[in-house]
């Protein structure tokens, strides 16, 4: 089967924003054995886009649409795929009832222009959205061709894919053969040091095959076995996991495409009764908020502090001013006494602790970049020193994962 | 004139890189005033490529193609666009020398298929490469298409692109017009009302054009104007702007495609010599965080508090238990109480504070997205109730948002 990919969206013709949603759909739809031979992107205009429907009509059997499905007027998509297909548009019952909830929650009125969210095509399936308001569809004409219309936003996108794309794409297109992925989940080591350490692996694959993909911070590995019997493709998935692990493991730590390193740490946590606090300078309470964003993290947090001055560091954690003055706060000495404190204050089991230089300029004669990160437990405290590069962002990102990293390793201890 | 980028690689078609060289192209031909209606990606391969080349000649004047210059077999983007247009390929005296040049200094010997990247048209124009091997090639056919052949690696793309491909364009296809963007940014107004609100303006939009873009809780709209005149068109961009803000200057929060609330928020705390801190408890230190990915914050902002539960809201802020066992940690008086305890722990002007349901399960019986923000001032404390939708992360985005909009609309009363 042949598919393809349309972009429809005029800032991505002028170079606006990066077609990223293309590069999303075409890993995946590889990874499902479908194979895409062309991509494309046209502007905000029905004329154009027809014509591009037209030429997809002659050379593919699958056409794969993401943007344009939104409420406002140079959103046309789903209008102008319908008349290219002859199918009428239709309001659908669950993404109607999604829009009337969300703006009865938010107390704002719903503009006419809203309910286009949810049409769908008379005879085809919808795709419900659980991050965003415009329903997909899936549509497979007389002449067999296939359509699938997803919305623009990543947001919304790549859940949709997940959650409804790909058990409706396996119902129809897949033969026998079924497609079992497994994903693997590293941090601390860069997506080119990791295929150097696969490159056999990855040059030899053909059952399983193999893809990398670099993450901010973190890399992904997908293994996707073909097999006619779930049990054997299992088997062959976990030895090919074995023989990745015996040259990469110390990086691996966890399962699947909606896994985090902060979602392994709570449930980390959790499974062992334990709790954890955070004294955070420059990450600023970006430690904090990556566990607040896991659900259910009260179980094993329940609040820490930022002290991004030396004010605060004195004033919220009452450290030694003698300590601070001698050794800055960009030292051992700052980043084991903030852990301790934290610890001490919150009466937590673990508490982590980040000093440093987000930059850009310097601190206290240290580049931007140079940061402590303490841990304190109940055995005392431990504290590390880390040269991260980049823009500030990244630094303090990388603190907080680094952060993230000590904890679960001191948890699987 | 029309013009169409066409990216060739068989890499970008399976979603192993993204494809940014489309997107730099496209930047950089709207900069020259070059209009792109297409994008298409194909990978390495003579027919499929052929056939683009055949629908691009049909659609476009100018089709600029990248990738597939260099020495390995599955380059051909050359060999087959030669063929296509019919010339000949002759060697490039000056890039010959330059991969002879390049053996030598490596003192490695230069296998045949290396030649190749110095083949170009023999009516054609050469572009140089600073940067590595393969030669540019412009060619215009007799009837009228021009074609820029430019090599894959960004890194010998970009320069070649401003060195070589620039003044041969402007030489080519000069028009003394050019295009000046201007970016407003709005927050607390969805796309959909905003363009409901200016939908004659978009409808009419000629010179200048309008666009609008949906980014997670915020709208900007870019107004781009075809001008001889910087002034004048200056000038047309403040009037269209003027029109824009009488009707929806309420939600409008600054210019500019590198720009925040937060970024905004920082600059005003900077001119008015004032402080922030918070105490959150959903947020759980997001706000903070937020303020904290802003370079220089430091001179506004010194430190404060994540209360996730009961215990560290009595604890670290000394809150009234009695008050808390009345009314809840989801209420006016706790969120007033926070924000007041945090000003004065934190010897801040303003203190913002955060109390509310992440979800997805309800809190004290109240539903997820149910959120209070309170905000002290040398004058008091004020607190706002909000009912915020989608998922835990999305509500939690939105209180900060809603917080840091608020603090933006004190600072400029």
């Amino acid at each position: 089967m042949k598919a393809e990919i349309i972009a429809v969206g005029t800032e991505i013709l002028l170079g606006q924003i990066n077609n990223t949603n293309t590069t999303f759909l075409a890993q995946e739809l590889a990874g499902l054995g479908i194979e895409v031979y062309y991509q494309s992107v046209v502007g905000d205009n029905p004329r154009r886009l027809e014509e591009v429907l037209r030429l997809a009509d002659q050379r593919s059997d699958l056409i794969v649409l993401c943007g344009g499905l939104g409420p406002t007027d140079d959103d046309l998509t789903k209008q102008v795929t319908a008349k290219h297909v002859g199918q009428e548009l239709v309001a659908d019952e669950r993404g109607y009832q999604n829009l009337l909830a969300f703006f009865e929650k938010r107390e704002r009125p719903m503009t006419e222009n809203n309910r286009l969210q949810a049409l769908v095509f008379k005879d085809g399936e919808s795709l419900q959205n659980s991050t965003g308001l415009a329903v997909g569809i899936f549509y497979q004409s007389e002449s067999g061709k296939s359509y699938l219309l997803l919305p623009g936003p990543p947001n919304e996108l790549e859940p949709m894919f997940f959650n409804e794309a790909i058990p409706l794409l396996q119902r129809h297109f897949q033969s026998d053969e079924r497609l079992i992925s497994r994903v693997l989940r590293f941090y601390g080591i860069g997506e080119s040091e990791l295929v150097t350490k696969l490159a056999d692996l990855i040059k030899q694959q053909t059952n399983p095959t193999l893809a990398s993909y670099a993450k901010p911070n973190e890399v992904t590995l997908r293994l996707t076995v073909s097999t006619l019997d779930e049990g054997q493709g299992k088997q062959k998935l976990d030895q090919m996991e074995k023989v990745i692990l015996e040259r990469v493991g110390d990086y691996f730590y966890g399962y699947g495409e909606n896994n985090s390193l902060a979602q392994v740490v709570v449930d980390l946590l959790k499974r062992k009764q334990k709790t954890v606090s955070a004294a955070e300078s420059l990450t600023a309470g970006s430690f904090q908020a990556t566990l607040g964003s896991i659900s259910g993290v009260s179980e094993v947090y329940s609040g820490g502090f930022v002290t991004y001055s030396e004010t605060t560091k004195l004033q919220f954690l009452k450290l030694d001013s003698e300590m601070l003055k001698k050794y800055g706060t960009v030292s051992k000495e700052c980043a084991e006494a903030m852990a301790l404190q934290a610890r001490k204050l919150a009466g937590s089991d673990f508490a982590l602790s980040f000093t440093g230089v987000a930059g850009p300029d310097s601190l206290e004669g240290h580049k931007a970049g140079t940061v402590w990160i303490g841990l304190a437990t109940e055995d005392g405290v431990e504290s590390h020193l880390y040269h991260f590069a980049r823009d500030r962002n990244y630094i303090r990102n990388s603190a907080v994962m680094t952060g993230l990293d000590l904890l679960r390793r001191k948890l699987i201890k």
